[in-house]
């Protein structure tokens, strides 16, 4: 774009296109601190709120907000977008029917594919924490069957206290395991070094499980029919845990997620070239409120795609596998 | 926004700005109260209609409808839009060149991603709602299926009669479970204490029925392939009860919510700005039913989205209840 | 609308705005009439076509077709459109600068929302007639699975003509159970009384088939991996009852309907207002075209969403019914 | 629309219309005859292609291609625009002013309604084809499967070979049975008589597959514990064939494929209009290429609506059950 | 589109159009090249990536980045452009008012027919990516199950060791199998020959594996009980390596992808027409850019949707597979 202003013959101050470069990385780079900042606390609770309460929404900036994640890039935003208009309406003086002015048609055009993208990038980002809330919902209700199947079959205490104990148990190590860096990053080649030290605990785990109850089987307190009652819960254990490892370590392809951001970073930085022509300084605000709402339902579809995280909006899967516990020694 | 038409040197009433600040908090509050006040029926029955009789639909007002919560933000809304008016085209006298009229290329562009965004909204708020109705069907067919199968192995009076008063009283405790509002929740982290003073009385019913069949099992009243048989339901309603939990405890992620409310509110407030210059006090009629139909969607969602409370579209799960208790008395 | 032209004081005939007023109500009335008068055929049959056949596509105009249930409510919008022309244009004689002729960038930016809307009501609409279908196929598969397996199980003619006689008659009950109107009601509270005077017809075949079968258990005619074997397809006609029930008794919740039905007739109610500016009279087959395919959506919807009743649409399950009878006899 | 040219006075040649009228029904009948002519091969293979050569599929047009379908009607379009642009620029030669001009207003407003329609019929049509291509899919699986069972379960030789023959009689017979033109009208009512004749084929099959199993459990050859395992294969295959049938014989509501082929007509037909006073002459190709869009969306998707017909994009289902055989004979 | 512009009597150079032909199949033909050699490292990894990382993904190209493999074609769209506007603008001195320039309000109209099918493309080759993954997802899961089963099942040391090297084989066989180009071509008739020199691999693993279980059966080491619950993992591998195969060999139908491709193609080829006169020499940039967005969500669309291949987003089953191994020696 900078390249054809050029060749068109207009005089652009070097310090002023190396400068945006500079800048730009350096807020990109703020942003990414400001970001992780925001997810250092290890303990994630899903946030508390009343769907219906409107004012809390729109004036309450919460930690997660992306208002406040966005800041530094809308401030920087807001600058280049008088850099250009300046640029454009003072330094050259380029008048209305430059054809510079035009350009809002491209935008208008695109505007559709962007919009579309970002909602194909929400909803399966959506799906995939939704698909998550659902595997752990089933591992309360497996780990609920599996405890009332026991508590009426089992007349020995011993054995209860044993399930007791185990059952919850699965649900705690699991979310260490996806909790655990090294989860997510299984399908990474050159990582096999360090996995290799420590066992795959879940599945030993649901090991002492299977153990428990096939010795108990073969010592005739379980029937066959009752085994194969049994048998659905333990199985479905460690098919949870497969699943939660599938959302885990794989993201959106990495193809989509490049071009989405291309796409925004593009789309934005040329917004301002045809905006200041019919807005004048109006399109700072403008292009700023632009770009929030296009990052944002990126940021947001980042976060809740890995739903395992530490990030704010993640599932509180460690406060469910706390509620198993409680249930199952209140069944057991 | 509003600093921007400082910027520019015009004045702006001081106590104007005060005024719209105080204002909408006063209507939000008073929107919110007639909201809640809709919602103090304790008993919810789904609203009776026939889906092809429009002139109901255009023409009558019910208590539910998302036109009579938002009237007095809609009047709020108007009065803004005239106060816009009034300063930009009297007040000031601003010309239709003035830049501030092209910012309707905004609106028209971020129109798209608002629609679709709502639209998202709507389908998952929906799904949500038919998901709970298909739980509640479920249950519906489970309790059916065990009174049959029931109905046709018990040779003895007394034991029907057991199950004749705990299958239809699984469903009546679980509408006692998730119309109770510790259960939507569950997971937050704050409200452990209150929570442990009762157990979890779904799982106490389920409990009794897995007890009286397997004591029937062990007196070989069933035989164990009829305890594979009857196996599916009774483990169904336990699975069921925690699937409701997860619709009840789990709403859409925060950002998402509070990002929709951001942007509408936004969008719509910076409407009338552009609005005014093409369609004067016009705008007033306009803008409102902008908002009418924005807000009308995420109000209709926030309502759906938890289909197992008091408002008006939620599902009629005691009447379920006791239609289950119909007909499970009619078979065993 | 009509207030703002008066305070802007043009003079308006009060006898006009009365006039659309009564008229409304009784074309209303009129296509309710006609619809309703089009659904009488008590026997519906799937509409047999070819759908590559474009011609009687485009110029038939089947007894079903939107186009024949919409043309009074057209002819009352082209009239409308007519009045609102000759006021406009000839009455007041307003000038093409006037604030109302930009009153369609209104309706160019809902036009999305009405759009994407329309498409979420298609697409559930069309979900639960799918799901309908699907259940009844599912039907047909259970009956014949059912039949094919117990014709080789069952050696005593006797028995097997039992099972001749009662599987098929399932699904003829349920034909009769799912077009009685009651069932669709089962939902609503005022209406207890009426249902209580018959039995739930389905679950007493259901009753009738579970019981031959555990009677023959008994009599080791059937083993109990036989008993395993036919347990799948006796249980999911229960099943396959309660869905089509669900389906039947919970239309789309009462919001969505109300406020599609509402944001429609405003829409097109105050299409014309810009539209003669631009387009004179021949805004007339304009707002007139746009009506038809807007309200056409909602009309079919309207239809397919209970695929059980009698609409040109609905599902052929009186034909399924007769299929089943036939396969069944055929292979018992 | 052309009444209403007429109202306003304008000479518009008769013949014109009727010469219209004729040729519209005459090129119609024609694209019909060729796209008959291009399904009379018996036997469907699946389009072999790359789906990464771009050039050949620019440039080639394939037999099946929407765009040598379309040819002759795209012809007639294209006579259509020019009579009509002749009509207005050069016999009547209205001005730019004329209020005809803006009726371009309509086709992009209900431009968004027919894109989101055709996507959604284009997204069902989809839907029922890879539904299909699963539901051989399963088939294969299952065909497998219980070969792979029955070949460690038999020992006798005359035994494996009876399966090894029945087994991929099934795929085969199935797909004489939904090439056959009366499964796809087994729901229209009229059509009884021609039926009857024959048997439901698939079914025999199934139960001599049935009958051969149960026979070997009575001879102990196959336990109790096999029988249970092998159940679920061979009920499947009733569920596939009754799915298969149910794809086969429920289109797309009727009322939808008779709506979308309206608005396409109306839509195409209405849209020179406008055109011609912004595009000249050039309106010629633009709406012809409007066209080809819209009209090959909805060609494509009544291709793939129904999969087991003989169309070029129709799933190959005689492949599939030959690859049925080669396998279930390899293992048995 | 250029038959046009001769018969309105402009000249165009003939060796201008004919190099456009020649230019444009030799740089199709380069692309072509140069994304089948960014194809040629025969192991696939998934692309490791931070997902908030927004500087890497936005500045960095990554081998398999759509932006890279487009350059060749964006340069070529980029001197096409220059030369449409070349002619226009200074050749033929085309004015303002020529009714080509309105040539866009084809484009903005088709914008969002061309937006909502290449979403529908992204949607449908994303999901058939998802269901891949989730089919690997399953055969880690029932391997992991099966192992764990086997392990509190066997006592025999020699017994466990077969399965420790038959559970894992499965999977990696199944690499195999479906990284063959072959496995993709099982549906088109041409290649009947070559198939049948070797036997289906997976088939004849699974053999093995049933084959020992049976026998363990026989020889009572596994009880009936025990055998109905190994069922459902073993069954489960033949249904995966089924599902594979459905999705390497049934590509999207081939109607959906040369009408895409073509459509992007015309798009493309006529923005310049109109983009010109708005937009001047500016319009070259723009025009990439469209071409860039369009042909970018096609490309990576065709790339995902054959997730078993060797692209840089394909699924790391071989990686999958060594887990699987690692997982279930650890266990077994």
């Amino acid at each position: 774009m900078l390249e054809v202003l050029n060749n068109t013959n207009y005089v652009i101050p070097k310090a002023f296109i190396s400068a945006i470069g500079n800048f730009t990385s350096f807020i990109l780079h703020m942003t990414l601190t400001f970001s992780n900042f925001g997810s250092q606390n290890i303990y994630c609770f899903m946030v508390q709120y009343n769907p219906k309460d409107w004012i809390t929404f729109i004036f309450r900036f919460h930690k997660s907000d992306t208002f406040r994640k966005l800041i530094p890039m809308m401030i920087f935003i807001g600058l280049y977008t008088y850099g250009v208009g300046y640029l454009e309406l003072e330094f050259w003086q380029l008048s209305d029917k430059n054809h510079l002015s035009n350009i809002t048609v491209m935008h208008s055009m695109l505007g559709f594919v962007i919009s579309l993208l970002l909602v194909f990038r929400t909803n399966t980002a959506y799906d995939r924490w939704w698909e998550g809330r659902k595997l752990w919902g089933a591992l309360v209700n497996n780990s609920r069957n599996l405890a009332l199947k026991l508590s009426v079959i089992l007349k020995n205490e011993h054995d209860r206290f044993y399930f007791k104990r185990t059952i919850p148990s699965y649900a705690s190590i699991l979310v260490k395991h996806l909790t655990d860096k090294e989860t997510g990053l299984q399908l990474y080649d050159d990582l096999d070094l360090e996995i290799d030290h420590h066992k795959h605990r879940p599945n030993q785990v649901a090991k002492m499980i299977y153990q428990k109850i096939y010795d108990l089987y073969e010592q005739k307190v379980i029937t066959g029919d009752q085994l194969i009652i049994l048998n659905s819960e333990v199985q479905s254990f460690t098919d949870i845990c497969g699943a939660c490892e599938r959302i885990k370590n794989t993201p959106i392809p990495y193809s989509y997620s490049a071009f989405i951001k291309k796409f925004i970073f593009f789309y934005v930085m040329t917004l301002p070239f045809g905006y200041v022509f019919s807005l004048g300084y109006y399109a700072i605000p403008v292009v700023i409120f632009v770009f929030y709402v296009l990052a944002s339902l990126e940021l947001i579809a980042e976060e809740i795609e890995d739903p395992f995280g530490f990030d704010a909006n993640d599932l509180p899967i460690k406060k469910i596998s706390e509620n198993i516990k409680k249930h199952v020694e209140e069944v057991l």
